[in-house]
């Protein structure tokens, strides 16, 4: 059986190389490179196509659809959760090539390749005076086909919305290797089953995505951006609750707690703020013309006054960029605290945030473990992370024990497992906990319905995986500092 | 077989009875209301059922399920394509008196019940000094259970966006009974297949919404109107597409073609703008601060100074109100051209607005019937209608053959057949223009996935149907005048 596998395998890649002369690699570089993503887990392909045109993404799926051949579909590979990665073998899908951007100005609609790096098309689109703003950490190398997979989010959520928001529609291929358009460059679209959304989030585990066209809006006018520390977490995610029910409407509203703030000080060897220690950080940006701006300024400005323990604003853009980038080494920088992350995007209601983090409080003396805490605090959307050594083997369990406790308290709160980065391998266990075996039943019957020869990224989402239990490989990605 | 399927029709209305004591209905009055929504086709179901709970959708669905009985759901049946009618017979489900809503200003998310009148949810949640912006047309009596199922559109979308975009999470039951929560009251969700969005505009043929969660916004401070008559089409949509390209930001931006000028002046029996006749017109709002306002006004009036033939501004929100209201009346008024009328919800992207309405001229003289058409010219969404006399065998004949040129015309242009309608029974017949084969039949992979036995409003968006062949009944609904 292995064998008659194997050989179908051996013919298909040959069918494949005849058909795409030039796209196919099979060399140990090549497929180390696709076998891993930024969950640092891998899984080598049998091969790596690098596809030139869409249409050629119909080509290697319509073989593999006859041969019964894995796809996985990857842009930069800079998944946080593993939905990257050829778990099952089979053939990796870059779509890298599909660089293509078209911005009409009169409609506010760009038409991008799948492989266009975000902030590549952030920067186009600035400089034809509109703005893109779905702004993921990884913006920097991420690609839009990878974020319409994730249905990627960022820091400008909290006013602009997640990467669904601005999905319009786009092209690409059923898992025969059909050609499928599912919504156009226009602003309203009703006919027929909304697959284009069913897409969104979905990891290429429905269809692939070969071209989009996403919805732009004005750029705003000026930006503007201010640090703010205070004596707790409690009282900074009460100033948060505090300042959305004000009025106040930030373009960015990120939180950081103690233990992130003293590692991200640790890191960059000077505090945030001079004569501060000890404090929880709110990153606030406002945005807007430039009378709104002075109101929404001056509102904040009063708001704060009695609340903080410190504060600095940033004049001008460059100040603005560093404020930024403190917020953007917290992931890096904690790796002082164990070579292990696991990075939980989870989501719970605005008001019951302090009490997520009263937990993870609490959780690090249960498991005797750091559990530093950052993230989108004007969404709820809170990046907890447990840091360990994975060769120590009691630090490893106590890691997992805290991990699982951890999802079932965000479930109890009503939250969500997963804001931003999806399920991928890493948040399979948690499933259960997020969804009834009804729901899940529906899920995958929609996925069976799709790719009825399970081709499609095989593996993620509804598979049972441990990620504790890979050992990760030693990789420096492009992103790593 | 036909005895056979009406003694277990007759078996499960009476499980159903006994189950959901003084829920069901088999009056004549309460069949034939729920047999028919605003397309005019009436088709009667076997019993109503109006549920007082969410929970008793499942219970309805259960027994549905159990015995095959067809399930219709609908609210105000204001739908404009037949999707609320019980084509199928089976079981009217009147979700009507769902009717909760609760505000949440810190996290800006209505909780709303499926049976709630649109216009009735902006109100309260303008009392909590927010905004809730989707407003289609029939907004006074639609239901947010039906605009979901629709993906209800309206006015406001040039700036805001349609229903989908406020739709964060919601819950409800599959075919089968079982109770789903796809998404939740947060702003970011990704976990598993997204289904929360697949069901929006799926016109209840994959599972009931019984409650949803919505994303509001800040309210705007100020709103401002004017009206501007142009000499021709083309000019009015020159300078539709012109505006957008300045950054103008309308909050409303509607077109009417002199066709539907004449119309509403006879109507209201009161020339729109003194002193114009044969103009065509374009409606705008703005909207925001006080300080925008101002600024987005002064670029307006600076950009109309050339272009229009007549204008008026409206004083105050009463005048404002009056200039809406004879937007409103344009769908009413042309009944005067025809006591038919096949109203077609197209979308092409706004470059191609003008040839659009150059086509629907000439079909006008080429069919001999008046083709008046009007919509949100900033979506690039116009209602075509052809406006026929039943009665007369020819008209009938040259309208039939008039849409079908017509539907061509839109997808050559790169558009779609409906914006924010839906298929229901009234588009079915284009669905193959817009659609390949593989696409629609994807569409009907994830239908059956959801819906195995078929009970989920039959006969809708997939199967063949011609709604120009069946006589509409006389009814008078609460939106007519």
């Amino acid at each position: 059986m292995a064998s008659k596998k194997s050989t179908l395998a051996a013919t298909a890649l040959r069918a494949l190389r005849r058909k795409l002369p030039g796209r196919v690699s099979v060399t140990q570089a090549a497929r180390f490179k696709a076998s891993v993503d930024n969950l640092r887990l891998s899984f080598w392909p049998d091969a790596v196509v690098r596809v030139e045109a869409a249409q050629e993404v119909g080509m290697v799926l319509k073989l593999a659809h006859e041969y019964g051949i894995p796809v996985t579909a990857r842009g930069a590979g800079s998944s946080a959760t593993g939905s990257a990665v050829p778990l099952r073998r089979g053939w990796a899908l870059d779509l890298t090539a599909l660089d293509g951007v078209k911005i009409d100005r009169v409609a506010r609609i760009a038409t991008v390749g799948a492989g266009v790096v975000t902030a590549d098309l952030q920067t186009r689109v600035e400089r034809a005076g509109l703005f893109y703003p779905p702004d993921p950490s990884s913006k920097k190398y991420s690609t839009i086909g990878g974020n319409i997979a994730c249905n990627a989010g960022g820091m400008r959520c909290v006013k602009y919305g997640v990467t669904r928001d601005y999905v319009l529609g786009w092209s690409g291929f059923l898992a025969d290797g059909s050609p499928v358009q599912w919504g156009l460059p226009l602003k309203k679209y009703v006919s027929g089953l909304n697959l284009r959304d069913l897409w969104i989030g979905s990891e290429g585990t429905l269809g692939v995505v070969t071209e989009a066209h996403l919805r732009l809006v004005a750029k705003p006018e000026q930006r503007w951006m201010g640090l703010y520390a205070f004596k707790s977490e409690s009282s900074a995610l009460r100033a948060v609750r505090e300042l959305l029910k004000a009025g106040i409407e930030p373009s960015i509203l990120e939180f950081m707690d103690c233990q992130t703030v003293a590692c991200a000080e640790a890191y960059t060897g000077k505090p945030l703020l001079s004569d501060t220690s000890g404090v929880s950080i709110l990153l606030i940006e406002l945005d807007g013309s430039a009378g709104e701006l002075r109101k929404q300024r001056a509102a904040l400005r009063a708001f704060m006054l009695d609340r903080t323990v410190a504060q600095r604003e940033a004049r001008g853009e460059m100040q603005a960029e560093a404020l930024l980038q403190v917020r953007r080494t917290c992931s890096q920088s904690m790796y002082s605290l164990g070579d292990t992350k696991l990075n939980e995007d989870v989501v719970v209601p605005i008001e019951k945030q302090a009490e997520l983090i009263r937990y993870t409080i609490a959780l690090k003396k249960e498991i005797g473990l750091p559990t530093p805490t950052y993230g989108h605090a004007g969404d709820g959307n809170l990046h907890v992370h447990i840091m360990y050594n994975r060769g120590d083997a009691s630090q490893s369990k106590r890691a997992k024990r805290g991990i699982k406790k951890l999802m079932r308290k965000v479930v109890e709160l009503g939250g969500v497992i997963t804001g931003e980065h999806g399920i991928g391998l890493a948040k399979v266990p948690f499933m259960g906990l997020q969804h009834s075996a009804a729901e899940i039943a529906a899920m995958r019957a929609v996925k069976d319905a799709l790719d009825p020869k399970g081709i499609l990224n095989p593996g993620k989402i509804f598979e049972p995986f441990e990620v504790w239990d890979h050992e990760p490989v030693a990789v420096k990605f492009s992103w790593d500092h």
